[in-house]
């Protein structure tokens, strides 16, 4: 099953993709809250409805083409992004084989969607990709072994953890250069665990900036894997219903290169991950776009 | 003016403080959100609000002390948090004067009220203090130049942000040693501008341990003080209605005295900020909390 988030008016809608439609799952089932934070913290099950509407032939339909998508979650309690959770990655940067990620915040303010522009902000041109598998926390999380820890995944995704380079490097902390607003790409949709391999394991993950394969690899390669994540994560905090685990980024980011590759106005950044889909953005600077 | 934000059953509540009692604001105005950040976001006019209803003398009345009080804030958008920003502070931890902050966010599951426990993990015995000034944005920022930026404060508090230093340092990213659940200790109040200095310069600030005073400086030795933070901030990302800004603190702290200092159950741990007011809460083990 693949839910979208997408725009309507001032407000957001739960869908659930039908082929090439999009199945309105709050005007089908009002009690749906209509954000998927919303409706997990609620409880509601979203699965269940959505396998519903699309066993009945139920429901508003629109075309996906037609609709304008928000990020997944629009405004998720956490966003818990892992680094250096693929050795090659953290090996290009310098780094020794990681012994515990590193572990960084984004806020709700620098959110995009699939078909947003990214955003090339006023102060910097070190503007980098970073393509990484996402999870969606589904139910209330703490103390959690990894036997257990799929259970609380509610679903996956595509993100592209956008980088501000210059201010990410500015100090040890990277936070606010991982914070610039339209920075942070999510979707297009969610996939809920049942079609895909236990912890979306065994995924070919790519980013492509204009046809080019920039980072190629696989889910499998990640050091922490999305159990373990949940594990070493629920450790320390509550991981709760809406909250998103980005899963790290691995080799072949722009700023090692030689020369450098930064993104600019006009270029075509996509993630792609095997048997989930194809998050696809475009390059604009801050001023063109406000 | 004090605002106040206080638990009634599984919901909070805000109120004003009018001598030893509190006014409940949302039973005086039912169109008044229920929630600091959404009564922002939604434009009510709070102060107003609350000056119409003291100088009324009209509404719901409790006295302060028979309350609950919740985080002051209890799900802010983003908590954006400084580090280094007191130069002594900086030192005592072998670091050079900074020309930038170190910035990192706390996540809303790791807050606690004024009174409430601030919980020692089961997984480290590590635990410090840190006594902070915090602000409340009243209005959307982005690219605000400082002469202008204390328009965006709708209030000041006290914070403790209470940190596990070994999962701190176990990476070069502080985020997981800033997030624990139980540790990020917010109020009791929220002052608003009109009744302080200038960004609440001038105030001397201290952390209090089982009456012996551990951390004591002014918010004047802040190196970015807070018109200069939103600036600096605003460069980058978009502060929200309800977003919170930890301005950092100063020397003092527990880790880096001989003997170390580490919180342990028992231990009374108090933020007293001039006129601005007392944070006070008590360390429990997270096994005796559950």
């Amino acid at each position: 099953m693949k839910l979208v988030t997408f725009r309507s008016g001032d407000t957001t809608r739960l869908g659930v993709l039908d082929g090439e439609d999009v199945i309105d799952l709050n005007k089908t089932d009002p009690t749906v809250p209509a954000n998927l934070r919303a409706a997990l913290l609620a409880g509601a099950d979203l699965a269940a409805a959505a396998a519903r509407v699309v066993a009945e032939g139920s429901g508003e339909r629109a075309s996906y083409r037609s609709l304008t998508l928000a990020p997944l979650v629009p405004e998720p309690g956490k966003i818990v992004c892992l680094g250096h959770n693929y050795y090659d990655h953290a090996k290009e940067g310098g780094n020794l084989k990681p012994v515990y990620p590193q572990i960084f915040f984004r806020g709700a303010s620098s959110l995009v969607a699939h078909g947003d522009a990214v955003i090339r902000p006023l102060v910097s041109e070190k503007l980098d990709y970073e393509a990484e598998l996402v999870i969606v926390i589904g139910k209330r999380a703490r103390h959690v072994k990894r036997e257990r820890a799929l259970e609380y995944v509610f679903g996956y995704s595509c993100f592209n953890d956008v980088s501000v380079r210059d201010y990410q490097k500015r100090t040890t902390q990277w936070t606010i250069g991982k914070n610039f607003d339209g920075t942070g790409a999510f979707g297009p949709w969610l996939v809920t665990p049942d079609e895909l391999p236990p912890g979306a394991e065994g995924l070919a993950l790519r980013l492509i900036l204009n046809d080019e394969v920039m980072q190629q690899a696989n889910t499998s390669d990640m050091i922490w894997g999305v159990a373990e994540t949940i594990e070493l994560l629920t450790e320390c905090l509550t991981l709760e219903p809406g909250d998103v685990v980005l899963m790290g980024t691995p080799a072949g980011v722009g700023w090692v290169r030689n020369p450098p590759v930064w993104l600019k106005p006009g270029d075509r950044v996509e993630v792609d991950i095997e048997r989930i889909g194809r998050l696809q953005n475009t390059v604009q600077d801050e001023v063109t776009a406000r």
